[in-house]
């Protein structure tokens, strides 16, 4: 029997994942108590974190079992995660070692991993979370890699089902936004990946140069047919969000000038318009589809305050909703069959 | 129903006050088991803890509950506090975010901010520990503002209480103590309400230019008043502390040098003796006044080591203390009835 | 009745020592349940950790308890070991406070704390885990301090009963290993006591001006002596290794070149041959003597990836049974009898 990772939602069937669904609805309902006792849930974190780190405190705890966080550079050992180094750098702790041991004190490790070096052909392997999966004997859950956020999409997807019933053939758009910064692409492609789950018809609507990597794309598009969707890629923004059901605002950095700020500055400059505005989101199906975003959001810059604390925001809906979904995913891979 | 926040003790009722105290004794004896079961706390450090940190996290699993830290800029997002922001710094997160999001994990949430600005008229208004009251649903616990510690004051409280038993018409004495920092007005402002909850006679004693807030003198001085006791503020320590029973070492920074340090610290200049001695502790009341302190303190600098380790010392009581009291609060904001 | 600290192995007596093993055996093989229900071990981490942090708080969870983990200089406050310190610099806490106050809130106190300083004849009287001790009423246990690892001891000794079975007469050996960074030797100490306590031939390889503490191998040779071994001190490292059942390799610094990094660096260079290979690996007793290591390891560095990965590596059941010896050391001090 091999142990089963959740590494990204297109790893699991679809029917896996509309039983977590399911699973996390019951959750959110109270209908499911304990089923964790005397588990432990080991946590790392390499980047910062509110709602994961809060969420899946709280998940373990609210079913009788317990996380812990470790936070190499923070409190823990820098971590080496090239798997052929020779360690006479400055990083103290390879992966290898830390996976293993985890395994042995844990149930299951969950790893938060951004990407940090220079080139996307390193970083869309995805090495850093693969390997954790591969060096650890226990279920790995991915919160945040340099490709994937999958308990935000299964998050995404239970809001949507949540505030749009039935989704199937219903207008998703996910819109790139402008930031100060170049922010990795996990959380886009997650939030399509959770929308083409659904069925819906994901509209991508980002500025040239700005395209998810290609792979995104091919598994979106993919997913999206098979459960009865479409992908289309834009730049008409405003064209995008017409009639729009959902509406998924995020930034993110131009791949093609990955490892290069300064050049990737150059072409965000002059994109600041890239930002849901009151005037956009009422140009949604009836004037009022919903707007979504992972958080944290950058207010007034991504999305407008407004918008934020308006009727049509289900960004608080959605960050509980990763409460119950990690509910359901731990009780999943790790739960007691016992009450 | 509105929810209820504890942001300061002169917010609640002298009754209400008196009935946290009564429970914190009752925890304390060891007659008050359970009542947090399924209940979550979440933390929000934005500065830096040992006993609040410590004696949370104690109270609520001692209940059966769970706390949680989160540290804004150390492991969680940089977070805004300016309501209006247009987030394109280096902020991440907005406290109206997190407020919303975090009571949604939560059943409450407890916030430590001290204050950053320059200017006193903008940090007197207390605005972040508001804001995150305001935005959040659920109950918010003011663990260290820029104007109030009130988990500290009720510590403080309830160790008088248990060494000088009668308070009424007992002499309080807040003495400011030098420090090579210039430190915030929230705690002692908060042990002088603290003492005037308890109908003592207080005396501020601090040189010129060591003022705490006006609104602090009013409220003290008014509260002082409804309970039976008065409001006095010198410059001659010495005389202060003939007969007194209580007295409260601490250091703060002038008022009228906020967010000056070099202004500040000229002022301070010439004033290490304003310092908790052996000599001083025996100008008590029989020489056998009480000597408090919030702690973390600066031994030799504050108080003398002599004073700290010696019999009229509480300071380790009140920090104590710090975990009953809280045990009570915790329990009557968020506790179950079911035992 | 004084309360009991555990700060170094040959503290306990032999018999306490293997009743505890005898106790991680049972909790290790799941027959050891409870014990900790509403029980606080209140952690300071002075230094970063993966393994302690991870298995002490797995360990009082697993039992009912919990805990609380306290990093001075990052959420809580820097804190002052001088006990006759006139505070006026940059520490805020000081350490007497700090335990004093733990002993109220926690059931047992836990910490670590590495040499900062740079003269080791103030180093070695590890005053900063013994004044814990001192001014904590509760039992204190150390998590590595200037001179000592005993928890990691336990795990050696442990891991070694297991794998070697009876181990009376067994050879151990204890090899320097090249690293980029002088390292303490409170690792190396508590392992060849360890080795030590189960009557093992202890030698100790390493170069000229490796020589750990005089009072370490006093230590080292008096006990292995009572329990039936011995030590041997010497610079050949092949020869020591034939024959050898146990190899715990391990980086140290030159306690001859204590503080001065530079002076110590020069000493090192050229030894990058002090490694743990295959081939080395194969010289021990019937090519199957096992390797141990405390991790983090450099990989490649101190021992070769090939032998971490091979099948006389037990370093990740090492790192495991820290989980076990500490439950039973935290049963031993902290635990209640009823189940």
């Amino acid at each position: 029997m091999t142990k089963r990772d959740f590494l990204a939602m297109e790893d699991w069937s679809s029917d896996e994942i509309d039983a977590l669904l399911a699973l996390a609805v019951r959750c959110k309902r109270g209908e499911v108590a304990g089923g964790m006792a005397r588990r432990v849930l080991a946590m790392v974190f390499m980047d910062p974190s509110l709602r994961t780190r809060a969420s899946m405190e709280t998940a373990m705890f609210l079913h009788g079992g317990h996380a812990l966080t470790l936070e190499p550079g923070k409190g823990s050992w820098t971590m080496e995660t090239d798997v052929d180094a020779v360690m006479d750098g400055s990083t103290v702790e390879h992966i290898i070692e830390a996976a293993r041991v985890l395994g042995r004190y844990a149930d299951a490790l969950a790893v938060r991993t951004f990407p940090k070096g220079s080139d996307w052909a390193v970083e869309r392997q995805d090495l850093t979370i693969r390997n954790f999966a591969r060096y650890c004997d226990k279920p790995v859950i991915n919160l945040e890699s340099s490709r994937r956020h999958p308990c935000q999409g299964l998050a995404d997807a239970l809001t949507m089902r949540e505030h749009l019933g039935e989704t199937a053939a219903k207008r998703f758009v996910l819109m790139w936004a402008w930031h100060p910064k170049a922010l990795p692409t996990a959380v886009p492609a997650s939030a399509a990946i959770a929308a083409a789950h659904l069925g819906m018809d994901v509209t991508i609507a980002r500025p040239p140069h700005y395209d998810l990597d290609p792979d995104d794309y091919a598994v979106i598009r993919g997913l999206a047919r098979r459960r009865g969707g479409n992908l289309a890629v834009t730049d008409d923004l405003d064209g995008a969000l017409d009639g729009a059901h959902a509406v998924y605002a995020k930034a993110w950095g131009s791949l093609e000038r990955f490892g290069d700020p300064d050049a990737e500055r150059a072409l965000r400059d002059g994109k600041r318009d890239w930002r849901l505005t009151e005037e956009r989101i009422r140009r949604t199906a009836g004037g009022a589809g919903i707007a979504l975003h992972c958080l944290p959001v950058r207010r007034n810059v991504e999305i407008d305050g407004a918008v934020l604390d308006g009727p049509q925001s289900v960004v608080v809906d959605e960050a509980e909703n990763r409460l119950h979904v990690q509910r359901a995913l731990l009780l999943e891979l790790i739960g007691s069959r016992e009450p």
